[in-house]
């Protein structure tokens, strides 16, 4: 359980950290239990159309965990950005295959933080030393 | 200026349309004035890694929209998704050198919906018939 005391970029960044367990881990009941139920899901993989809705986001899932040439996936350099009951998280997926660079987006919905959107797309590295930039720094 | 009678979808749908305006004209002063001010703002451009910052993602569009070699850009299939103050729009954006799908988020900021973050990655096509699909046919 998320404690009470978490901060809401602490939550969504968990909440992101749970998507690329589910993913690394092949679990096809954790990734749809993170997927939101009562607001609309989308999802563009590497290189595909955009998915719209949970019967086609869920069937590309089901597709990508149970495929054993699906590579493994590392996440790096997550930084949360929220604003009020929405999140997005941009960091970085290293794969076998190369690098790509994501935006996940959260609600939250019945007090926990839930994927609405998943993209992810080819880039050249992971920034060095990328983590420690806060979002609120920018902020004039 | 938007009509007050203007749904949040078809504002956010505009702002989203200013922006491939602004990128199609290479017009870098409204290109500028449709990102948010308050909030933190990111990019990610096809390839790059995420742009994280209003200074460095204004030099990314100078740099962009001043190159005589940068594409042209066409904006097709745009969807609009709005969770309160946030929305985000999924469109295809179709080039000389071939096709991105991308993710474009807003804010309302001192009422006007403004750029938070912009997304680009390959993919194969634009599919046909896609922009009659409502989000809220979804919802559970």
């Amino acid at each position: 359980m998320i404690g009470g005391n978490m901060s809401e970029h602490a939550a969504v960044n968990f909440a992101n950290e749970a998507f690329y367990l589910a993913f690394s881990t092949r679990d096809l009941e954790a990734m749809d239990a993170l997927w939101a139920r009562q607001a609309p899901v989308t999802c563009i993989h590497p290189g595909w159309s955009a998915l719209k809705g949970r019967d086609a986001v869920m069937e590309s899932w089901q597709a990508i965990l149970s495929n054993p040439n699906s590579p493994a996936v590392d996440c790096r350099n997550s930084v949360a950005h929220m604003f009020g009951d929405v999140g997005y998280v941009i960091c970085y997926e290293t794969l076998d295959q190369g690098i790509l660079v994501a935006t996940n987006i959260f609600v939250r919905e019945e007090g926990t933080w839930k994927m609405i959107h998943h993209q992810a797309g080819a880039t050249e590295s992971v920034p060095e030393e990328d983590g420690d930039w806060d979002p609120a720094d920018t902020v004039q």
